[in-house]
């Protein structure tokens, strides 16, 4: 096997790049394989991976004609807070594996756009290095293994005019990745996360314990461990990862404000319920404005438009952007955001919907059956 | 890569073309790839371009055995007009990308073969050269950005004895198609369309304004448009793209006389529901003798029979007869025409259907369900 | 392309040749490219020949352990007349295409493995040679144009001992099968039938006359006719092609005394109901002792129960006969015959079913459902 | 075609193998193309044993988050004995074609890592060599042709201190294997059973006799054989390869103390009912607490996960085992024992089940619709 020829980012964006998929294609030319692999692969047999990109091609648009949208625009309400489109970029650890200028990059990108941005308790960049006058940033916090370590990073975000708090529930222990162990994935010797370890430290084991159950799991957060952050901070508290509606009213029950419905992207549990079903099922049981946002899969502005019908108040987006920023960094990923939201705008033209708020069921198929 | 080596058109019919399918291979031949592109590419991801032809596949037919059908035809009516045959000429501008005839060749054959014509505002032919005696024509109207322009081609088809007008609804915005953007497709430079400009001009935007809302958008046609223009002439109005069936009502309302369900052969609004399931949908609402056309996926008269047991009046073909005209001009569209009506003659026959109005639901597996 | 190389008949049968795909892949070796296309392809896009094979696969078998079988058979009785298994060889015509010795070798394995042999009308071999003492024979009948010359058939056949009459009614037209017509396939010059010219004669068309429902239209059966047989002949009538109950309520009014569900092995009508399905409908209105025999898609034995757990009195096979006639004649056949009734009788077996009237609908999952 | 190179077993594990599918690529390198097609091999064309796999995917797990899992583990209890965890080796004859040591390297493995192992009756290694003092065996019986021969070897294994007696029920008769006969499988010469002849001796056929019902049928046990056996040993008697839920009523009838649903890994009928249908048919007519074993197609610890939701006791792995057998004896068993309980270990935290009993229905999507 030869040596793979990898791309330096490109400083300018070239006339082919005209969708996600375009960026897909070009994000592989810049990356080693092992990287490449770590972030396209998902848990065991990728079933997930497949099924959160799949989900969307099932769902039949049913527009509406000849409708006066000339008052229209793409502007969204949550918590109180306004966004100039539903676009948001997923908190994601380690970007400096995808480009040198890592997270700052990414948040350059959304600032520009107007995308929310969620960092990731991995950045690589330090969450005060983000521009303090921008509202448009929410902080995800990994559990870190007790309160205190994790509320000192709470404490920070709030002094750093981030201006919600996503904690990620769906992952006390990490995925059975085949592609990423079959590249003997590595993060690289040396590098720099400001906010946490790689790897918290695990209690002792006993003879006769179990690793999972004594282990990992003793260092997982609870119901408990939320309902404690919740009076510690006045930032609003969304959690990342809650699929079962159950647990979405558990989450209302412990004052939080908001759900990320997400299945981590296929990495945690392969054959996880898909993302959109789960919004479903879990639609049904908050109240209609309870903010509930969309994580998996979305790669055109139809899929932006599907989501939303089906009751998410705005969508985040993964592996997209960071196709663009390996392709080329800030531009990139502005040129990814750019895509979504032309395609999305297009898309509500064509569906007859001038606003986000007129995106209801029954634009879909399946919501006249 | 080398030069695509391009055939001129045929003047006689090789024995080998038996079917569309046989036709859609030749074609390509007689085309560059950047038109080739133009014809077959739908929107974004193409899955409605494929769903239009597996939906025909997916219905099985219950055919009756041993019936008298020696009085049998394919005579049809719509709106007090006899037509020899339920197989129309959908409306597709730019042909002169096809063949150095155009539209006229293709009204040549239309004609021919008893063929109801619908010509594109996109024609390279002038309407005006259309054989005035022949009743067979329709025009389709794109809205010209205003009223008046708009009325004026009205008033012309009114003059040279187009018997309906047809207004296409679905595409205030074109497709988003990656293959055509892929192939950086354009018309040919100076390419005469003597009834409309290429581009309507969009209106100004102040800063702020977005280019979809407050541009495209603006000039789009609105239901009260439809209603004035119904009233200011005396075809008529068939709209083209009517999918979701609170807007057929609207349409009955506004004084449309009849629909042609289409989703613009996926071309325009990738995922949208399948044209089979909106016809089904849309027949529910429209009194039994409102006439439905049907567009989309027509390959085989076996697909002409079910859309007319699903509740068509009559059908349009698109790609299939420029695939005729691409190869062989006049001659390859007649002939593509006269593949499909043989092979929905003998469908009907094997059917047990004498005539088209003997198709029904209960020819269908569905209908009996 | 260099010409195919054909060999000739097998006298023995080689130790590979064990399932019915096997003879598949080796019958092609002895037959010529457009003798295989006519004898594999089917109408129009083949997807009800698919289907036919695909619809086995789908259903899923219950079986009951621990029972006493060793009183087990496969004998089966029909209007009154035994057969030592359930496998009947389907009315095939132009036989000698696959073998000099036509349908001489077919009859001759049916005769030795039991198996009740269905005489197509356009047998090359004439009615009159076969065994006249084995009962297992019945004379399949199309329709000769006009009653008279029909009826010549069926004295004939009354007068060399068949035992049923057996009318196609599915093919007053005959299918549109791209395979064929892409071969430009032909029967071989100076082939003989005995009972039949290869085309009945047409009316003359009048100016403005439709080929197909005032052509053959005037030479196909009706009901009435069917009525007229019945009277004419002591040989039960039973039609082969119906599909839709309403005829079968049809067939038992003019006098029909079974029927053979069918859809022609998928060579007439492309997407015709599938003949599980159509049996699955007719069973329901029918007396349970009617007889229903089943024609399609059977490759193994399992298909064989399958299609009598829905209803099936017993089955027809046809390409696969013709693969063993092909590849070694008589006893190619008779292989042929032999593998499906072991593996009819090793279903029955391992499904804990010691007779043909133990298989129910009780021992499909779908039964129980 | 040149000579397949077969290695010899490895003796240490190389670190890309680490999961089953890996030793599935692995374990082909070390055995013949005829072993091979052996343990791959299904009945006829291999639609159980793909669905086999297949039912898994398309089963959606539904997790709660959040909960306190510290007190988690493996343990199950089956019949009053204890096990550490629910993952047993199921009964697979004529190992020593997969490695020299045979069933002895296998049970050795069980041993080790606390897996049920269940001896089959067909074992190279003699019932008396495995490890007398360890509870974790079961006893595989064939039936022997008469009831005394049976009883010997049940005496034997009570003698032996095996702790139940697992009676294959589903293959009175082999099944039609299609890719093993084509590779004209056959056991290696001399190779030795210490407990039963590799074929039963058949009764002799009078004439006209069938093979099957007059043949093997009576030589296969029935029901009463079953209650027979009941009494005679006071080991819990369990079926294997029950399926339908009125086979499982008449087990409880009987006198048996549990089942295991199978199709055989697919190897005996195809397109038998996928076992874990059969699995939740039987369920519903069983007490709670009637021990369910499910077998076929485990792959994952989702899979072992899925299982147990829709309620299954324990589960039984067949291949994955052989392919650690082959790959590396002992030591290679034991490693994919090991990949399974993590697997399972990991999917229970994921999911927010701390012990075995709590997955349930609920956990899956089909659980909640």
């Amino acid at each position: 096997m030869t040596e793979k020829n990898i791309l330096p980012p490109l400083t300018q964006i070239p006339a082919h790049l005209q969708t996600i998929a375009d960026y897909e294609i070009e994000a592989e030319k810049h990356l080693s394989s092992m990287v490449w692999d770590y972030l396209q692969g998902g848990s065991m047999d990728e079933v997930s991976v497949r099924d959160n990109l799949q989900q969307f091609q099932d769902i039949q648009l049913l527009p509406r004609m000849l409708k006066d949208l000339t008052h229209g625009g793409t502007e969204i309400e949550i918590l109180g807070q306004k966004f100039p489109h539903p676009i948001f970029l997923a908190p994601i650890g380690h970007q400096q594996q995808f480009h040198p200028e890592a997270e700052a990059a990414s948040a350059l990108a959304a600032e520009v756009m107007g995308s929310n941005m969620i960092l990731s308790t991995f950045s690589n960049t330090d969450m005060r290095a983000l521009k303090q006058d921008n509202p448009l940033k929410w902080f995800q916090l990994y559990w870190q293994g007790d309160r205190e370590k994790s509320l000192a990073l709470v404490k920070m975000a709030e002094a750093h005019h981030y201006t919600a708090l996503v904690i990620t529930v769906d992952s006390p222990h990490t995925g059975i990745r085949d592609r990423e162990r079959h590249a003997f994935f590595h993060l690289p010797e040396g590098m720099q996360h400001p906010h946490t370890p790689t790897h918290i430290p695990l209690p002792e084991l006993k003879e006769g314990d179990h690793p999972v159950f004594h282990g990992l799991m003793k260092i997982a957060p609870t119901w408990d461990d939320i309902a404690w952050i919740v009076q510690q901070t006045h930032l609003p508290v969304i959690l990342k990862g809650i699929v079962h509606p159950q647990d979405a009213q558990l989450a209302m029950q412990h004052g939080v404000k908001g759900l990320i419905i997400s299945n981590h992207g296929g990495r945690v549990l392969d054959t996880c319920i898909s993302p959109l079903l789960a919004l479903q099922l879990i639609k049904k049981v908050v109240p209609v404005d309870f903010p509930l946002l969309y994580d998996g899969g979305i790669r055109r502005g139809s899929d932006i438009f599907k989501a939303i019908a089906l009751g998410a108040s705005a969508v985040l987006i993964g592996r997209p952007y960071i196709y663009g920023l390996a392709t080329a960094g800030a531009l990139g990923v502005a040129h990814v955001i750019k895509i979504l939201k032309e395609e999305f705008e297009i898309t509500m033209a064509l569906m007859g919907t001038a606003t986000v708020t007129d995106i209801q069921p029954e634009c879909l198929f399946s919501g006249i059956e």
